[in-house]
C-alpha cells in the first residue's frame, strides 16, 4: 500500500481515556507513521474521581490536576488547547472555538455532562462537582456561607444546610469528605456544629445502588454517625433558590438550604449527540473494537461510550477504570488500522474493584471480588488512585501527585 | 471613709483601650479594693489595625485575634462574654443581651461603627472590614468571585472588579494587601491578571489626607504600579447591587463591580448615643481625666471618646495608639477614685508615629517626627504592631502573635 500522506490521528479530550490513548499511541506509532494531535479545553488533566475532595475543600484542587504537557511526549504529540465545538464526521473534520482540524482516525473521549433528568431548577440553582472550575466554586460557596453566618443580626440557619442530591458513588464520596470538612469549617468561622445540617436525598430505595447491602449499611452508618441525614426513596421534585422540594410516597416537603449539590448522575457529552451518532443520552454503543457504528475511523471511549455487561445485560457504569482500559485498546486498534496489519483487539473490561471513599481514612468496596471496609478499603482506594497516575504518567507522576497519607 | 461594700468596676469592650485598662487595673487594684468585670461580645480580642490583611486574605484571621482569657488575670477579673444592649447611666446599670450588671465605675471602650455619611445603598451592598466576622466574609466573597469567573459561559468581568471606597489610612492599607493578593488569586483560579480591576474612590482632593505630600505620592505611585486605579476628588453617590455611582465635577459615572468595600471612616458606638451622653457622631468629648461630662464615674476611651488636638484645634483621629494610652490613664484615674487618694492624671496623647502599610514589605509614615518610606517604614510598622501586643499581653503574646517576617 502506498500512502500519499501521513494519516492524522486526533484525540479529543485529555481525561482518563483520552490521555491513556495518547500516551500509548505516542509509544506505539512511529513519527513517520502518523501525526498525533491531542485537543483539550484546558492545559491540564484533572482527576474526576478526586473532585469530591476538591469540592469539599479537603484537598487543594491543584493536587487534583496536572499539566498535559508533563505526561505527553511533546516532540511526538501536537497539543492543541482548544474547545471542541462540533464533530463533522462525514467531512472528517473537527470544528474548534478557533479553527478546524482534519482527521483520518479520531478518538472521542470528551467525558460526561451532568444528567438532571429534567428536574426543574437544578441547572439554575444547584452546584455540581464535575470539573475543577465547578469544584472550587462549590468549595468557595460553602465557605462563604459559613463566613457570612455570624455577620448577620438574624441568624439564617439555612446558610449552614447543605443538600446533596444522590447517594450513588459520587454522592457518598462527597458526603464522606463534607462530614470531615464541616468540623474544620465550624472552628474556622466560630459556628456551632449543631447548627449545621447535611441532608442526602436519594430517589432509589437504597444508598449506593448496586453495592452489597453490608457495604451500604457500613457506609450509611459511618456517615450518619458523622451527622449526615439520609432521605432514601425520596425524589427531588424541584430545586429553588433557597432549597429543594422533595416527595416521598406523594408527601411533599420543602427543605431550606442555601447549598444544593447535584451528584446524581452523568450522561455523555452533547457534542456526540449533535454529531449525529446513534446514541442513548449522549453515549454511543460502540462495536467490540470500540468503533462508532458505521464509522470505522471513529473510536469512542470513556463516558461517551456504552459497553454492555453481558452478565447482567446492562451497561457498565462510566468509570475511570473502564475509560483507561478503553484508551489502551483504542490505541492498539488505531495502530493496527494505521499500519493495515495485525488484528484488532476486542475490548473486555477487567473490573479489578470498586471502592467508594468515606473520607480520609475510611471506605467501602469490592476488590478482586472481595468485600473491603475501613482502613484497608481506604488504603486500597489510594492505591487505585495512584495506579491511575502510574499508568498515565509513570512513577514520577505518582511521586508528584500521588496519595501517600495512608493512616 | 468606711465602705459598705467593694466598689464594682466594669469595663465594656475588649478592644485596644478596654483591654489595656483591664490589664492595668488587675495589677493596680487589690482583690479587696474592688471587683473587676470585663464585658465583651466575643471571647477574643482582635487587632482592628490588622483587619485589612485578614480581609484581603494575606493574613489568616486567627493570627489577628487572641483569647481574652489569655491576657487577663482570670482570678482577678470576671470575664462576661455578652453583648451590651444599653447603658442606663442614671441607674448605673448595664443591660446585656442576657442579664444586667451594676457598676460604680464604668469604662466605656466599645469601639466604633462604620460611618456611611448617609450614602444610599452602602449598608445593603458594601462590605466592611470592621471586625473579624466582616473581614473573613469579605475575603470569602472575593475568593468566590474569582472561583466563579471561569464557571460561567459568558464571562462577567465585573466579578473581578473591586471598588474600595476611601483612600484614607484604612483604604490605603487594604489596597496594599489587595494588590499583593490579586496575583495569588489569579494563579489559584486560572484568571488573567489583566481582567482584574481595583478602583479606589476618594472624595477628598488627595489620598491619605493629613499625610505629608511626599509620602502620599510615594504610596499612590506604589499602588498604581501594582495596578490600583485612583479616582481622587470623586464622591460615591450611591452603592447599588452591582457597583457604584460616582460623581466628579458634576459628571456622573457608573462603575460596575461585584465587590464594593467601604473603608472611609468610622463613628463612635451608637450605644453611647442612645445612653444620652452629649456626643458628636457617637463620640463623647471627655474631660482631661477622660470622664464623661457630668458623670465622674464614667470613663470613655478609644473610638467613643473625643480628644481635641490643641495644636490644630481638631480631634485626634481614633487610633489604637491613643486608645491604649487612654486605657492606661483611665486605669490610673479609677485607682485614684476607688482609693479616694492621690491625684488623677490628665490625659496627654504621645503620638510616637503613624505608619500606613502598603503590603508585606512597604509602608509610609511619620515616626518620631521623621518621614519614613519603604522597607524601613515597613519594619517600623511591624514594631508598632508588636509593641501593642507587648503592652497588653507581655513578651509571651508577642512571640505567639507577633510579626517577625521583616524582609
Amino acid at each position: 500500500m502506498i500512502r500519499l500522506r501521513k494519516p492524522k490521528i486526533v484525540v479529543l479530550g485529555a481525561g482518563y481515556g483520552g490521555l491513556m490513548a495518547v500516551t500509548r499511541l505516542q509509544k506505539m506509532i512511529g513519527v513517520n507513521e502518523a501525526d498525533l494531535t491531542l485537543v483539550n479545553k484546558n492545559d491540564y488533566h484533572y482527576e474526576t474521581t478526586w473532585l469530591h475532595e476538591a469540592s469539599a475543600g479537603t484537598l487543594h484542587h491543584d493536587k487534583a490536576r496536572y499539566q498535559v504537557k508533563d505526561v505527553i511526549d511533546n516532540s511526538r504529540v501536537k497539543f492543541v488547547k482548544e474547545t471542541v465545538v462540533s464533530i463533522k464526521k462525514d467531512e472528517k473534520k473537527i470544528v474548534l472555538a478557533n479553527g478546524e482540524l482534519e482527521y483520518d482516525y479520531l478518538v472521542i473521549s470528551l467525558g460526561s455532562h451532568p444528567e438532571t433528568f429534567g428536574i426543574k431548577g437544578l441547572k439554575e440553582y444547584a452546584f455540581g462537582i464535575t470539573n475543577i472550575n465547578a469544584a472550587r466554586q462549590l468549595r468557595e460557596h460553602i465557605e462563604y456561607q459559613f463566613a457570612t453566618y455570624n455577620t448577620e443580626e438574624v441568624k439564617r440557619d439555612q446558610r449552614l444546610a447543605i443538600v446533596v442530591g444522590g447517594a450513588g458513588f459520587t454522592g457518598i464520596e462527597f458526603l464522606g469528605e463534607l462530614a470531615n470538612r464541616v468540623p474544620e469549617l465550624c472552628r474556622e468561622y466560630d459556628v456551632d456544629h449543631k447548627k449545621v445540617r447535611i441532608i442526602c436525598v436519594e430517589a432509589a430505595p437504597t444508598a449506593l445502588p448496586g453495592f452489597d447491602p453490608e457495604l451500604v449499611e457500613y457506609a450509611v452508618n459511618h456517615l450518619e454517625r458523622k451527622g449526615v441525614e439520609f432521605k432514601i426513596g425520596t425524589a427531588i421534585k424541584e430545586c429553588v433558590e433557597d432549597g429543594i422540594i422533595v416527595a416521598k410516597d406523594d408527601v411533599m416537603e420543602e427543605i431550606k438550604a442555601d447549598t444544593v449539590v447535584w451528584a446524581a448522575g452523568v450522561r455523555g457529552n452533547s457534542i456526540v449527540e449533535e454529531a449525529g451518532f446513534e446514541n442513548m443520552r449522549g453515549r454511543v454503543k460502540v462495536d467490540s473494537y470500540l468503533r462508532a457504528p458505521n464509522h470505522e475511523d471513529v473510536f469512542i471511549i470513556g463516558d461517551c461510550s456504552l459497553v454492555i455487561n453481558e452478565e447482567i445485560n446492562r451497561p457498565y457504569p462510566p468509570t475511570a477504570q473502564i475509560a483507561m482500559q478503553q484508551g489502551i485498546t483504542a490505541a492498539k486498534n488505531i495502530a493496527v488500522a494505521v499500519r493495515d496489519q495485525g488484528e484488532m483487539e476486542e475490548f473486555k473490561p477487567d473490573i479489578k474493584g470498586t471502592v467508594a471513599s468515606l473520607g480520609e481514612d475510611d471506605a467501602v468496596g469490592m476488590v478482586f471480588g472481595k468485600k473491603v471496609m475501613g482502613t484497608k478499603a481506604s488504603f486500597m482506594k489510594k492505591m487505585i488512585d495512584n495506579r491511575a497516575l502510574l499508568m498515565v504518567g509513570g512513577a514520577g507522576l505518582v511521586v508528584k501527585k500521588g496519595k501517600f497519607k495512608f493512616f
